[in-house]
């Protein structure tokens, strides 16, 4: 029998990101036991009758004694506390990390409660559904996504490191390294402006008088319906994530809307010349990102395949 | 044998309307003949290859012919020149659509070129996808989506409003009758704004110097992606739509850019509740979405299904 990656993993927070890590530790056998905190009784039953761990507490501090690997899945506004709880039941040698959406302000929540006896590696998993809570979870949600890991301490190469990323990898996923700042700046392009940019449309939406609720759903599939996908995402997670990442968010916002009117001015000019433009600059990114697996290659993404209504062209 | 619904379709314009009307009307027997006429020869070719039709016309005018139904699908910009073109070779009692994305321009460009002995009914089926071009159709495209009619003369109730309605049903669409403004003002909302905000953000994505187009490929799977495939649809359609329905679209823009500011507020202060309850309600449209049959109610629109690799919580 081989060795588990880990003798005891503690996972702290049990939604989307904790269950989908608890159930590739156990498909992967990365732990020798799995224990699974949260703070609230009822997800923690959940988790139970899922059976997603070994062991269940309701408190964090409980759950991390002894503990080789800590991973907090909270969301970031929750960071100091768990940190300031967990901190005095940490074992000397552990590794802590994260999962969260934005890496300065968790650094800045977590490294100062942490002793210096763990080794601290903030982290973050590029991965996610719009389903929130412990029965949303998923074992090869991982796979082919890239996970970020932010040392705070220099542990380039160091045994911890190493650990954490054969950690990652062994879920399924890559690792690249980054400054936490710069995760930010990356994080609020690719994810928290377009989570916001999809609130906001589904937001006017909801607020029109000339356009009923009943029209916007009827007729959603002409475009409209792509968003509700992320605006229906956990709304405690993106409260957080705006509140801490707003500086990153507010300098990517403030780009897309001049880039905006610039778009409207296009559109009332009538100058078709740049608005083809635009619109054919920007399909090579999609291509580029169907080459790197980041999205599946099928029309609407496969929505009439999994309707199993597909009959593609070529059939 | 049961008579099919029309003698004779011609189809023009073989692109993924086009070619899916092909299809789902030679699956569902609704015509003694489909002509298909194209302004390429290529896609004609390509039309030919695929054996989307009886007959293959390059020639519009010819291809009309003696049909009892005409069903115009190009770029609403070339509509006008499109009816100019087949106007003179229509048969007396042919019924002419078209299945433009904007409505008040189509039918400005194509009542006053048509002849009165047509019954011209405008109609825009709400379904489509990122992709274009023959190869890009399948029959069940219009499968429990809506089509909107907008007859343009006293049609109500009339022999060929009836026809046309009985036309899309056996497509599988639901018919909803419009007026042509009304129409123009909620697509700009559910397809037009969504669109035109997709291919911002992406342009945006695409010109920041701060972050790579390789960052934004390997983590788009945070959010980014989403709009990835509106922003790789049909160049020409989309410019075509901007010309077409500026004031609406100005309009809804307008909407949208005010929310934004608002929101960028919120971020900006730090006002937690604000934000809690914007991303709160915006989560009751996609559950409507979702009863109404009009998305799929699996995460992430299935792509997990789609790659083979699912595993549900439940299993």
């Amino acid at each position: 029998m081989t060795q588990p990656m880990f003798d005891r993993i503690a996972l702290i927070g049990i939604g989307l990101i904790g269950s989908s890590l608890a159930r590739v530790i156990v498909r992967e056998k990365l732990a020798g036991e799995v224990v699974i905190s949260t703070r609230r009784e009822e997800t923690l039953e959940e988790a139970r009758s899922l059976e997603l761990g070994d062991r269940y507490e309701l408190d964090a501090a409980e759950a991390v004694k002894d503990a080789d690997l800590v991973i907090v899945s909270v969301p970031v506004g929750a960071s100091g506390a768990v940190a300031r709880q967990i901190a005095p039941a940490l074992k000397k040698g552990a590794i802590v990390t994260d999962v969260g959406s934005t890496k300065r302000s968790v650094i800045a929540q977590m490294a100062p409660e942490l002793p210096d006896h763990v080794h601290f590696i903030a982290g973050h998993p590029i991965a996610g559904t719009e389903k929130s809570g412990p029965s949303a979870g998923f074992a090869s949600l991982f796979e082919d996504r890239w996970c970020i890991l932010i040392p705070t301490k220099d542990e380039t190469g160091s045994p911890a490191m190493e650990a954490l990323t054969a950690f990652w990898e062994a879920c399924g996923s890559r690792v690249e390294v980054m400054e936490a700042g710069h995760h930010d700046q990356v994080l609020a392009l690719v994810s928290h402006v377009p989570h916001l940019i999809a609130y906001n449309i589904v937001g006017t939406a909801d607020e029109l008088e000339s356009v009923t609720e009943r029209e916007v759903i009827k007729y959603s599939a002409s475009g409209f319906r792509d968003f509700t996908r992320l605006a229906s995402s956990d709304p405690t997670m993106w409260r957080d994530v705006c509140l801490h990442n707003r500086d990153a968010i507010l300098e990517m916002l403030s780009r897309f809307s001049e880039d905006l009117t610039a778009l409207r001015k296009a559109v009332r000019r009538g100058d078709g010349e740049a608005l083809f433009d635009l619109f054919t600059r920007t399909r090579a990114i999609r291509s580029g990102i169907i080459e790197a697996g980041q999205d599946v290659d099928v029309a609407d993404f496969g929505r009439s395949v999994v309707r199993g209504k597909s009959e593609n062209a070529k059939s």
